[in-house]
């Protein structure tokens, strides 16, 4: 997640370079046929470029829109990992008889092994790395053999809740209202691995960049009187709005990238571990996690 | 899904094909019209196609908006089945006395099999094919008498939850916990029939076309002036923008067309059946559906 | 619901006739007012029409959102109620002790009836006509004395409900969870209900209507110079992309007026009657709605 | 709620009437200025208004949209209420041991009594007006003490609900089930509260105003040169279509204030009186509230 | 919340200083170069700032609806804190044995102090100040060791809750109904800090900044012929509209900064410890907080 501190300037131009060179290279180019063939192209009427704008402001907003959403919903849905793994343990403490019985403890710390897991496993790195700090060595090597380690993992926890409810811990009544939280976390996991799974709709990108180059070579057209000095600036300066818009809706779209724009999971992950353990009545607390310069993952 | 390899142009040109035909004759018949008529046709003011470009941008971002909103429900149906699927797996293991049931295994392959009948049969398929893996001949012929399959596969997973009780594996409150997950999964195949079966309005799609090509009408009036091999690409060129934007909502407003646009709905139920299987403890899993290309089905 | 097969041209224009003729009018209006003050009147800048089709445009694509979103809110509530009528049937097979009790049947058939006699209530025909398939003489008698036949017809089965816990074929737990379904049933209606008994804001027409005819005044005044023989057509055509969308978001709107445009109810309820009697393990089934034409209902 | 009688043009041209003045004031002040300086005034450029009448119309689409979504968010809570209502009483004649238990009637007319109360709540009427036909007068008395009547209401029948588990007429089970009815209608009237009590950000349309008044100014310099008498018409004509659709948008937005626009509360009250009185087999019934002119309440 | 009470000038000018120096020095730089270097600037063509102005139309449109929709959610939490609320207390008084048992009152207490508690935290205030009114000191010193109060607060009550059942006041069946009702305030609690967490994308705010500050210079240069004592108001006046419509947006995405157009959680928490007072029968009932001038917090 970018952070409100000052966004380096590299890594918003970073974001244009390539485009900002073909921008160039079409205005030369235009400014050079033009000159060549004087008399032989018409003017372009301006109220092409002019129209060109405005179908892509429409398709940006569009594009925009959505890309926000499936932002703000994986937002939402580690949101909504946050409340259930607080409500998870609330319920854990509030439903077995003995709010000393010891499962409550590795059910809670899956829980946060559950969260650490999801994030990693979103973003293509190993789903079990610094898991240790929360299960046993038997477990993770359970977890290795599984392809879904965060479904594993709930399953773990499923089969621990019914252990409670042989030995009498826990009534019929309170395991179907632990079971839809867990239906819940079951629920939160898909969604992200739905917006994580779920290409956007690429030929949208493809039209829109056909689109806006195409602004490009007929605006400079019309600005072909103009010399190349004001014109080629004046080009790279309009089309970089498009392209700076387009680039951030790309990445808002995939927030599970390791990118500084992504869902900052492994903030959250943190956070849950920290809310926990203190409703675990733990004292021994980590910190949070840090801003890396500009953003937060 | 489109995924993110490179698009063949094939794909996208296929589209424009005819449309861009009948943009290039109704430029022709207009310049020569144009020409015959000359001193009895006035100029056409260039703020009229202008104008029409701004409505049709409009309308094109309701569609393209309304179409998006389908696909996306679909993408989301879909990743409800793929959770309430592993959710109903949990549950059984959960509920079920004795874990080691058969009954349980038989139940999460009827479920394996309800999601690929279901995606079949929103693709118009054989929404039988290939359940034999799952489900024993006889109810394969039981299914076979029935007009929508996927609701009969439920029907015998009812009863066998049924039969579950009659054996007390299962008492009445898990009983009604493990039926709000049918009542779900009941939801999801309606919603995905609601999508497959509501026609989007069609008169937006007809009234569109009406309005982009007279746009390419007035354009190719206010334009006459410029000679034809200028004026017929760029005819072309812009009018294509809108068609390739229109057809691409088109596309996905309907998912479920055995299209390369279409919601992964093969690869999902691999997905779950994968799932499923090792929730189960298998180890002899089926691979992953790959890519056909550009596309996943 | 409008079908994909090709629509009239005739239920096009019926829908044009009136306004096709004021446009006329105004146009030969303006043109006459203009050639007879030909010098008093000022020339119109041609960025006043321009100005107002945006705003129409605006306008339109705020009304094109509504009135779609109602009339896709009552297609899900059609598809809610599909899926509820699947899950009640399902659900008491499931829960009453013995699943040939002749119950079962008679609820079922109520709530088949209930789906047409909704259907048609919201269509403002005879909410009675053709229940007779499904319910005795008796019951009918009962019904038309009552309002609102739907919500008698649910207490019907309500009161059903209750004898079978009388006779002990029901428990308390899974009556509770039938009667969720009941809930879920009417709200159903009363969203139904909500959606066909509230006005769109009716000014925001009168509003819109007024800026086209204001558009078309402006337009004309500023083609003034052009021959009728090109103004007139021009000037229909314009403003008939406007009118012919307005009318399709005005149909949709309200989609249980008897239009082709409407919710498909009865081909809905149909489809209702052929699964739950398919669960019902009948034979003898009815065949769906058939399209009328260029539509179903 | 406006019906779709004919809006007379007095409630139209009322909501205008200052805002016009203001308009032509402007405009002969533009004049005058622009007459006496004539050649030190330079000509406005007729892209200034243009483009602030686009700005504008983005204002609005903005702010029509979300004043419908109040007005229609608070029509959908009032259908929630009459689905609520309905369920309410559906519920406690199937739970209650004895369907003839007295304590049925009197929810039932406490209920009535609640949904009376809270529309004059929210509309800032007299919330007690009425209610004798549904209260006796000792829980009037008690009502009056409070500062929230229809909280209050609720919890008498929260407290008599308590008194059927006390008498056994109702166990644990469906207690629970109809506490949830409690809970959602308490939500209904939280909602309703909420759009009620929630200011729409002012600053919105103190900016659209200010931006409307350039629209104006600007326009009129760029007219300048126009005779008056054509001039300030067409000024008013094009700022009301901006005038009037912001004044529905914001009448749209407080949809509980007396006003013709109003979400027609009193009418939704008495259909659910109407429903629950046949519910209980009541013949007797109020007559439907009639529409007072173009609206209904 | 900003109320209907005329806004202070000074409020919506405090907004813009600094941007209004900005644009006017930009305004007099580009007046002095084009005057300086006037034959070797080509004219800037007008439509260069038209279609900036609809860029930025059609990207501020999005970015208040999303802000909008921040702020307006923000608002339904705490409406759902308020519903929750009386919905806890009902509960308690309807499923608590003994009416009078005075962990009733203590649970309530600590309810409205958890109202309070969420407000202050979320708006970086101290989180325990005035707690003192509902909570023992105890309970506060043990507060005052957690990192998040409002969920010690909740952990707090879920223990109470748990303490009702060992006495045997409270059974397990509305046990989970409570609990049910915990897990919303749970949820409501998340998604407040969520809103409060989630920095809106903040590239788009950069990039808007940058489009405006294009459309002024690519305006002033298209206007350098109009004297500057036309130029630079109209410069101002205009680019205004963009600055205060983002400006007011930009408040609106955070309604937690202690700012005049926060959500008034103050207010509303109020407003729930005197409906909480009154539902358990107090009479010595606090005052509803004033606005402060134009706002309320």
């Amino acid at each position: 997640m970018l952070i409100h501190s000052r966004i380096p300037l590299r890594y918003v131009f970073k974001k244009l370079k390539e485009d900002a060179l073909v921008i160039i290279l079409i205005g030369l180019a235009v400014h050079y046929i033009s000159a060549y063939y004087i008399n032989r192209i018409p003017q372009m009427p301006s109220n092409i470029p002019a129209f060109l704008g405005t179908a892509i402001s429409v398709l940006l907003s569009f594009k925009m829109s959505q890309s926000y959403d499936r932002w703000w919903e994986a937002r939402k849905v580690w949101g909504a990992i946050v409340n259930d793994s607080r409500s998870f343990v609330l319920q854990l403490q509030s439903f077995v008889k003995e709010s000393t019985n010891p499962m409550v403890k590795t059910l809670a710390y899956r829980q946060m092994a559950w969260c650490y897991s999801l994030g990693q496993t979103l973003r293509g790195l190993d789903p079990l790395e610094g898991l240790e700090a929360f299960l046993p060595a038997s477990e993770l090597q359970h977890l290795a053999t599984h392809k879904n380690k965060p479904l594993a993992i709930i399953q773990l926890n499923a089969q621990d809740i019914k252990n409670l409810i042989r030995r009498e811990e826990l009534d019929a009544y309170r395991h179907v209202q632990l079971d839809a939280t867990l239906v819940r976390l079951v629920e939160s996991m898909g969604k992200a691995e739905r917006i994580n799974g779920t290409v956007f709709p690429v030929t949208y990108r493809v039209f829109l960049h056909f689109a806006i180059y195409l602004f490009v070579i007929t605006l400079s057209f019309s600005l072909s009187e103009i010399p190349l000095i004001f014109e080629l600036p004046l080009l790279v300066v309009l089309s970089s709005v498009f392209f700076l818009l387009e680039k951030t809706a790309y990445h808002l779209q995939d927030p599970f990238r390791n990118r500084p724009s992504d869902t900052s999971v492994t903030a959250i992950a943190r956070t849950i571990e920290i809310n926990l353990r203190q409703l675990l009545n733990e004292t021994d607390l980590p910190q949070p996690v840090q801003p890396n310069g500009f953003y937060i993952l």
